[in-house]
C-alpha cells in the first residue's frame, strides 16, 4: 500500500515510522516548511515536499496529520482522486472530507506524542472509522498490524475520547507543571516527584481512581486546605487548588 | 531498636512491614479499633492495643501516623519518656512535639499509599528533621536503611512538598476520575485511558511538563475547547475544563 503523508509533526512522525516499520511504502511527506518534511521523508525513504500542488496523485492512502485548525482548508486545496483520505483528529468529524473525496476515513491514535520519544504502538488504541464498510475493513487491517487495541468508532464517541484525553493527559501534565513549579521556587529539585507520579498512575491499573483517591480534600481536612491556599503565592493556582479540592470534596460526598 | 507505631492506616502497614522487613523490633501497634490493629501486628510480629494508656513506655521510637487532624490530641494524652517520638506527616511542623517529649522528630514519606499495594521504598523519597543533631542522625540511619532518596529537610519546606504531591497526586488522580467518568457516560470501557495516562506520567522522566505540554489549551485552539465545553455537561467539571485550559495557555503565553 502506497501512502502520502499531509504533515510532519509529532503524530505524523511516529505514525509514518510504525508504518515504515511495518513494510508500508510512504512515498511523499508534505509538509509547509521543506526542512520538516525531509526530516521525516529521511527517515521513512519517502519524497519530501512543502508545496501542495505536489502532492503525488498516485498514492492509495492519504493520511491527513495536521492542525486541527488547518486541516479543512488543506483538505479543500488537494484535488479529488479515488484514493482513501483520512485525518488522525479526535475532535473533527469524519465529514469534513464528504465535500472533497469519495472514499474518506479516521484514524486516531489516542495516545500523546513527542518527537523525541519513540512509543510503544502495540499498546496505542486506535479509533478508526470510515464513510463505507470496504474502506473500515482497510484502516480495520492497517490499525491490526500495528496495534493489539482496536476499536471502531463514530466521529461523536471519537470526541468524548478526545475530550477525556484532555483530562487524563493534558490537565494532568499541566499539574505535574505546577507541582515542579512550587518545588522550584524552593529550591527543592523537580525529581523529588516522580515516584509519586509513577505510583499514581500504576495504582490506577488495579484500583478505581474513585477508590485510590487520598489526600486534603477527600477528607475535607479544613486545616490543611487553609495552609495550603496560604502557602500558594499564585493566585492562578490558588483558585486552581480551591476548584479541584471542592471538586474531589463533592464527588466524594455524593458517593457517602 | 525497639518501634511502637500509633496508628495502623495506609502509612502506618506500609512503613511497619518495611522497617519489619528490614529486621526492626516492632514491639507494638496502638490503633483506634483493636480489628485494625491487630490486622497489622499479626504481620510485623507485634502486640496490638486499642487503648492509649496500654501503649507500651519501653520502646526507643515511637512512630505516630495517624490522621493530622487527630495527630495533636493524641500526643497530648500520651505519658512523656526519653525515647525518640516522630510523626510522618507533610502538613504539620515538627513542633507539633515540643510541649511534650524531649527528643523528637519526623520522617515523611513522600509516597501515595494503599494497604492493596505493596510499594518499593527503596525509591520513596523520605524527608526526616529531628530537634537535635544526635536524633537526626539517628533518623538518617533508619531512612538509608530503607530507600535511596533521603532528604534533610525543615518544616517550613516539607509543607511545600506536602503542597506539590496535592497537584502531583491527588489532583492528578481526580483527573483520572473525571476522564473515566466522561468515557463511562459514553459507555467506553476506561481501560482505553491506561496507555496515554501511562505515557503521560514516563514522559516527564525525560521531559520537562512545560516542554511536554500538549492539547489544544496550549495552542488555544478556541473551536476545540468551545467544542468540548459544549460536550460537558456537569457544570462542576466544565468550570474545571474552563480554568485549567486559560492556566495552560497563561503559562505558556508567558513564555513565548
Amino acid at each position: 500500500m502506497n501512502i502520502v503523508f499531509i504533515g510532519s509533526g509529532r503524530l505524523a512522525t511516529n505514525l509514518a515510522k510504525e508504518l515504515y516499520k511495518k513494510s508500508y511504502n510512504i512515498s511523499q511527506i508534505y509538509s509547509r516548511t521543506i526542512e520538516s518534511a525531509t526530516l521525516l521523508a529521511d527517515i521513512v525513504n519517502a519524497e519530501a515536499t512543502d508545496k501542495l500542488i505536489d502532492i503525488r496523485q498516485d498514492a492509495e492512502l492519504y493520511i491527513f496529520a495536521v492542525k486541527d485548525s488547518v486541516l479543512p482548508q488543506i483538505i479543500r486545496q488537494l484535488p479529488s482522486n479515488d484514493a482513501l483520505w483520512i485525518h488522525t483528529s479526535g475532535s473533527i468529524s469524519i465529514n469534513v472530507f464528504e465535500h472533497s473525496v469519495k472514499r474518506y476515513g479516521v484514524l486516531y491514535p489516542f495516545q500523546t506524542f513527542s518527537k523525541e520519544r519513540s512509543i510503544n504502538f502495540n499498546d496505542v488504541p486506535l479509533c478508526y472509522e470510515a464513510n463505507n464498510r470496504s474502506d473500515a475493513s482497510i484502516l480495520n487491517k492497517i490499525c491490526a498490524s500495528i496495534s493489539d487495541r482496536i476499536y471502531e468508532l463514530s466521529s461523536e464517541k471519537r470526541q468524548y475520547i478526545h475530550l477525556s484525553g484532555v483530562f487524563a493527559c493534558n490537565f494532568v501534565n499541566h499539574m505535574y507543571d505546577i507541582a515542579g513549579e512550587i518545588l522550584g521556587e524552593q529550591n527543592i529539585p523537580s525529581d523529588i516527584l516522580l515516584p509519586l507520579i509513577d505510583e499514581t498512575a500504576s495504582k490506577i491499573h488495579s484500583l478505581s481512581p474513585h477508590k485510590a483517591q487520598t489526600g486534603p480534600a477527600v477528607r475535607y481536612d479544613k486545616n490543611i486546605i487553609d495552609k495550603h491556599i496560604m502557602l500558594i503565592e499564585d493566585l492562578r493556582v490558588k483558585s486552581i487548588y480551591t476548584l479541584l479540592s471542592e471538586s474531589i470534596y463533592e464527588v466524594n460526598k455524593k458517593e457517602k
